[in-house]
Parts: structure tokens; C-alpha cells; sequence
């Protein structure tokens, strides 16, 4: 028998798994220093030559700089906010591979390829300025050629710039990519 | 007073201090899926061109691969087994910036520079293998260049080339790079 009660129960769990989910959510993106907000999905089809995309800004914290060089990069300028004091860079700086892999997230995520961007190669990788604790990264993405995939029909080639810049409009990486992407489905 | 028992357990203390560093150090390398072993710190000036180094291996998991999608490259064909058994790929590969970033792991170890290796830039980085779960990962390295820096006397500037290979000899990624590494101090 349906109660009143009953009602309430199941409404309550509802709301607390969909809290729960939120929440979980929300810890996800707050850890990766990333806003929640909904990106349109892309297919080759919607990109030409010109366009211009801007990320979502990431914060970058000491802990997770720190974390990313005991895994990657262990070095003095980025292990340790005592010993990176001794060295030219006085202070603790991000490894330039965490500085490309953040970009790939707010990359992937402004884009928001339908079924995923495949990487082809990058040229070009440099880190003009350092990435501190408390920086906060955006990217910028031009498209600066696209052409349908010779041998696979369901895909287009792209070619794109990607600048890295911080909070105080200071470059801190550049970098040319090329990436296999899905047409749409015709 | 200095007692028998006294010294045993001040050894005994020792003892457990160093066996629980040890043990530490263990699960970190283990973690790393990095095999522990001392290496040669390196300056500048112990390289010439046409040097090669070989580095220790390093297991890539599937939980490594997966953590380090969902933090950077949150693509279906990175993040979950099922999801990526439906993509071009048959199954989880990882994201190239994840090897890129254990190779850096792996250079790093293998020249171990003293007082670090900044990185100026990298080109031609391109993966052509994938690297999956259960893969084990060597860098070959080459340098290809090295001369005094001209601008900071106690540096020098090296081009190398990384060549990372899977246990069944494929190349999963190559890179041309340039780093400013120390000078011995004359």
C-alpha cells in the first residue's frame, strides 16, 4: 500500500542520491579546479578554418602540482616549495607535462568532441613563462586547418593552435596539434 | 648509563625507522610501477652527442591510465573499459599525454640531472602505437646536441630525442626536445 510516508521516503532517497551525485560531482570538478557548466558537443563538420574557442578558467594548486611531479616529474623546482626556493626559479613551478596535460583537459572539454578527438602529433610545445601555485589557466583554441580524412570517410583532420595564458594574460605554453575527429553521421 | 639493553634498543629503533623508509620508498617505486635502482646524477658536461641511455622499465595499469583520464583527457576511449570497447580502439588506450608524461618520468630518472632539467620545448611528439593496460614502457635516449649555453655561463643547452617502446618492441612515442641542464661547478 502507497502511503503518505512512503511517498516521502522514496522522494527523500531520490533527493539524496541526487544530492549525493551532485555533491560528487562538484568534488570532481572542484579537484580538477573546473567549472560545471555544459559544452555544446562537436563534430568535424561544425569547424572551419578561423574559429576561435576560450576555455573555462582551472586553478592550479600547490597540491596538485606537487602530485603530478612525485608521479612525472620529479624534480627540485617542482617537489618541494623549500627546496624550489634554491633554485633560478625561486619557487615552486608546475612541470611543463602538468601544464600540457591541463590544457588537455580545458581543450577537451571546450570542444567537446562527439566520440572523442583522436591526437595525431604536436610540434611546437613550448612554456614561454612558468605555472606557479594559485596560477589560474585558460585556453584558447584557433582551428587553423580542417580537412575531410582521406582514409577514413567518418573522420576529419584538424589542425589547431592551442595558448595557454594565466590570470595576469602571461602565455605560459603554445603549441600546433593535429587530431582525427568524427564527421556527423550523414 | 649507556645499558646493553639500552643500545639494543636504540638499534632496534634504528632499525625499524630505516626498515619503514625503506618500505616507503618500495611502495612509492611500486606505485610508479618504477623499479628502484641508484643512478648516475649527471651534468652537462658528462654528455656528448651521439650519447645513448636506456631507461628501468615502467608497468602502466589500468587504474593509473584511467586516473589520469579522468583528471586530464576525460575521453570515452581513456576512461572506462566498456565504454572504450565500443571507439576505433577496441578497448582502453591511454591518453598520449599520459605517455608523455611517464616518459618524462622515465628520462628523468635515467639521466638524473643535478639541479634539474628545464625544459625549453619540445617537437614532432607523436604516438604511433597505442599504449594499453598491462603495457610496460622503456625511453630510449639520444642526445643530439649539447653546447654551453651562450647567455647563462653555468648552463649548457641539449637536444635529445626520446623514443618510448612497449615490451614488444613497438614505439608508442617519439620526441625531439631541448632542456638547459648545469654545468659541473669548475
Amino acid at each position: 500500500m502507497v502511503t503518505l510516508l512512503g511517498i516521502l521516503r522514496v522522494l527523500s532517497y531520490l533527493s539524496l542520491q541526487r544530492q549525493l551525485w551532485i555533491a560528487q560531482s562538484l568534488a570532481m570538478a572542484h579537484e580538477c579546479g573546473v567549472a560545471l557548466t555544459a559544452m555544446k558537443e562537436h563534430y568535424f563538420d561544425d569547424l572551419k578554418t578561423g574559429d576561435r574557442f576560450q576555455s573555462e578558467p582551472l586553478n592550479v594548486t600547490e597540491k596538485q602540482l606537487i602530485e603530478f611531479a612525485h608521479k612525472f616529474d620529479p624534480q627540485m623546482f617542482h617537489l618541494s616549495r623549500k627546496r624550489a626556493e634554491r633554485t633560478i626559479f625561486k619557487g615552486l613551478i608546475a612541470s611543463g607535462w602538468h601544464t600540457a596535460a591541463m590544457t588537455m583537459r580545458l581543450f577537451v572539454q571546450t570542444l567537446n568532441f562527439a566520440e572523442g578527438a583522436i591526437g595525431l602529433g604536436v610540434d611546437e610545445l613550448r612554456w614561454p613563462n612558468v605555472v606557479r601555485p594559485g596560477d589560474v589557466l585558460t585556453v584558447e583554441t584557433e582551428i587553423v586547418d580542417a580537412r575531410p580524412s582521406r582514409s577514413r570517410p567518418g573522420f576529419g583532420i584538424i589542425r589547431l593552435r592551442n595558448v595557454t595564458t594565466n590570470q595576469r594574460g602571461q602565455i605560459v605554453q603554445t603549441m600546433l596539434a593535429s587530431a582525427m575527429v568524427p564527421r556527423r553521421k550523414q
